[in-house]
């Protein structure tokens, strides 16, 4: 909200951790994996979104003196360890799945390489950016899915967890598929397209609708949705709009983007209504545009029942992800590097099986039916390992092993998933505008199925482990069995 | 998230009214209400939050030279409008419930009464900063009800809705009762304790859990909460918290602030284990501290089923309101202020009676019973309106006016729960500490009784309308039916 350095939005166990490195000297170089459990809203699949701005965090990562005089205030910290931060900043590898990247649960969507107290420090503001980000990307994907082509807007910044959210949560909505926001700081910030015309208040404001309407239209022509529902919507929202649409046809003016917006009433009802009115008065063209508590499954509904609407606009359950507000995304210790290089796997037990982690130093490949351009699973792997596509691969299911797959010779191809985005502290990934990303995520979301986009019970695309990391992690569990 | 000033931090119809306004020339004063319809999770009341940041905000409006610039490059907005913008900051004035405060649905937490172009402007921001603080400050006093006394910790930063999101939610956790933060920059920018230990990677990184758990306590002897399951919580984690214990005290270090975490598995069966284990070895003032996707309801269910957890740790379902992640406020136009001075009152039709919203310049007044402290009832009218205590007050249901009921003169006291703001564009506000806030919060929730802090079906406390003002809202609405 205000000039802040971010290196402190952290939870303070990271640095009473760091501190307790620091003091027995512990350098190790760690990776540390951030992966996610469920798919939100029990849907098929995610979108990652966020790794801009994780990688402006991570630039720009430093203790001021201010940091380091709040930190000494709190009198837990000594001197030695407070001097340290001074010259604190990254220096390791992030590995990362782009950002509008279809993702699936337990797969590594960023990976770090680093020495522990750096990898310790950034776990909550990664956790924090990626969590949030994906999660509206996700919700937006799900939502333009619903409106199946329709324009879709994203206008829930009043309704936002705060200002970051509302703005952030806009850039990852355009990602996930909206064609655009309210957000006007979102706008400037990403070079996003803006939308919106006017409020019951505009409306409220003059001695009567057909004046507010009137002087909105004269003033924005090109672009003259106008808002029905203020008094009421058949008998005089919508008679006033057609009686405006009419005044400016006769006076030449272009109708060149118009229509009307609801929101309130049954939209089903009164957007059909709606539609003849405006059909019989010579306005088949004019847009009309819902809002109102609209999520994934009521435009599915609506749709389903024949609602003439064309323009969607969300607000509240899209910014808020209301049905599932949080991602669950985790950033677990993975493996320690020994002196000789080699990674040597950690393992965190769970009383629940799904919840026990994947150890080593790990990469992610996407593979792709060639026939067909979807994906056929995906699978995880050490990073050493290497594969040959014109060769047969078996694929498993790593909680019921009995389950098989074979991947025949020449059927498919596989993609790194994790790409280079930090080499020894340096950023070498490049920068994309958000209409780009909003690009890739479309071609992301050609590759798998409707089946898998469906909201109720959709079909889950496999994510699978290699032969040698599942033997591994068998092997660590073993080990680490208590009885 | 940077150096962000946040004027364009709203919907872009804002300002498409905004240039309205100002090609129509119109100057109007206007009044607006910030209120809300419902109480987060069925609750019976709710806390406001997020006055400061309002403040904050409405100082620093104004659209720099970079803004105009943007603004312009949408083709939508005209030289002299964008000229007007460059002198452009808040003359108005605003009243709002103090922070900190129990307020229910309906009545007005914030009035505007400014320039039409003004009030306009800033409303997208104002229910932003209002929703989001006030959310989480309810959604925080609730869980610290379930507890009960006991400790709740806030440390969602990594599942919060953003940076934001995370910081200001964590200021309004500790107002709404939490005793700190695990949240770092929280702690930093309003002086509020932060709070943690460590994470299972610190076990994880160590060769075995004992040294972990050594290491830990030989550097933070003091504050020495230790976390139990990584491994086996029962068969490992406690054992090795105890043979720690055990050396310290035999060591003579003093066992001031000392215990155990549990993070997974079934608390309440847990935690009765580890009690007797950790009061079995004379460490009888161990705290235990419990986290895992706790809430108000897990809470008081783990109380009611003998859970020996002293301390809680909340994380997303708190940082996200999970189960009702959006408070709802909204902005309406009330009234406009005539060339003679007085309020022409505006209402909003709606075909849900509840949805209507009361016209006019209006206060709200907290009614106390005199013997008991507690709130009797909150009541909305006209600014202008005065009362005496002295005399009986009849209150109504707005919605059902046949029900009455009679307050005797003497009995009970009012307090105008609206204080001045801004007066002219000026701050007259003074600047609250958050534990301060938080004082404040708790005598707040004091003034209600347990039967209105009940979780389910919790007992209402009714917000009334005044007789003028129910008469006004009568008429406004047989003048605008369409017939």
């Amino acid at each position: 909200m205000s000039t802040l350095n971010l290196t402190l939005l952290t939870d303070l166990y990271e640095l009473t951790m760091m501190q307790g490195y620091y003091k027995s000297n512990c350098k190790e170089v760690v990776v540390f994996d951030a992966f996610y459990r469920n798919n939100p809203c029990n849907g098929g699949y995610a979108i990652c979104a966020g790794l801009e701005q994780i990688i402006d965090y991570i630039k720009n990562l430093h203790f001021s003196e201010d940091d380091i005089e709040y930190l000494r205030s709190l009198q837990i910290f000594e001197e030695d360890f407070l001097d340290h931060l001074r010259d604190f900043h990254f220096t390791g590898d992030i590995y990362a799945i782009p950002e509008g990247s279809i993702i699936f649960p337990r797969e590594p969507l960023l990976k770090v390489i680093a020495p522990i107290m750096e990898a310790q420090l950034i776990e909550t503001a990664v956790l924090n950016i990626l969590n949030h980000q994906s999660l509206i990307a996700t919700k937006a994907a799900r939502v333009c899915y619903a409106a199946n082509g329709d324009g879709v807007m994203e206008f829930g910044l009043r309704r936002a967890q705060g200002p970051d959210s509302g703005v952030y949560g806009a850039r990852a909505a355009v990602i996930g598929g909206c064609k655009g926001t309210s957000n006007v700081l979102t706008g400037k910030l990403f070079d996003v397209p803006v939308l919106g015309t006017h409020a019951h208040s505009w409306i409220m404001s003059f001695p009567d609708e057909y004046t507010a309407f009137k002087t909105y239209a004269s003033l924005y022509p090109s672009a003259c949705i106008l808002l029905v529902d203020t008094y009421d919507t058949l008998k005089s929202g919508i008679l006033n709009a057609i009686r405006v649409f009419t005044e400016m046809r006769n006076a030449g003016i272009p109708l060149t983007y118009y229509g009307i917006r609801m929101d309130s009433g049954d939209l089903a009802y009164l957007s059909k209504i709606a539609r003849k009115m405006l059909d019989d008065a010579g306005f088949s063209d004019a847009v009309i545009s819902a809002s109102n508590d609209l999520d994934e499954y009521l435009i599915e509904n609506l749709k389903s029942q024949g609602a003439k609407i064309n323009s969607w606009g969300v607000g509240t359950n899209l910014i808020t992800a209301k049905d599932n507000p949080a991602f669950g995304g985790v950033y677990k210790l993975a493996a320690i590097k020994s002196e000789d290089g080699t990674f040597l796997p950690k393992i965190k037990l769970s009383e629940n099986t799904e919840k026990v982690t994947n150890p080593g130093n790990k990469t992610v490949y996407r593979i792709y039916d060639k026939a067909t351009g979807k994906i056929r699973a995906d699978y995880i792997c050490l990073a050493t390992e290497t594969f040959d596509t014109g060769k047969d691969l078996v694929l498993f299911d790593p909680n019921e092993p009995w389950k098989k797959t074979r991947l025949t010779g020449g059927s498919y191809t596989m993609r790194e998933m994790l790409v280079p985005v930090f080499k020894n502290g340096t950023c070498i990934y490049p920068s994309y505008t958000v209409m780009e990303l909003q690009e890739i995520c479309t071609k992301e979301k050609n590759t798998i199925w409707d089946e898998n986009k469906r909201f109720v019970n959709p079909s889950k695309i496999y994510v699978d482990l290699s032969d040698k990391l599942y033997q591994m992690k068998q092997d660590l569990l073993r080990e680490m069995s208590v009885v």
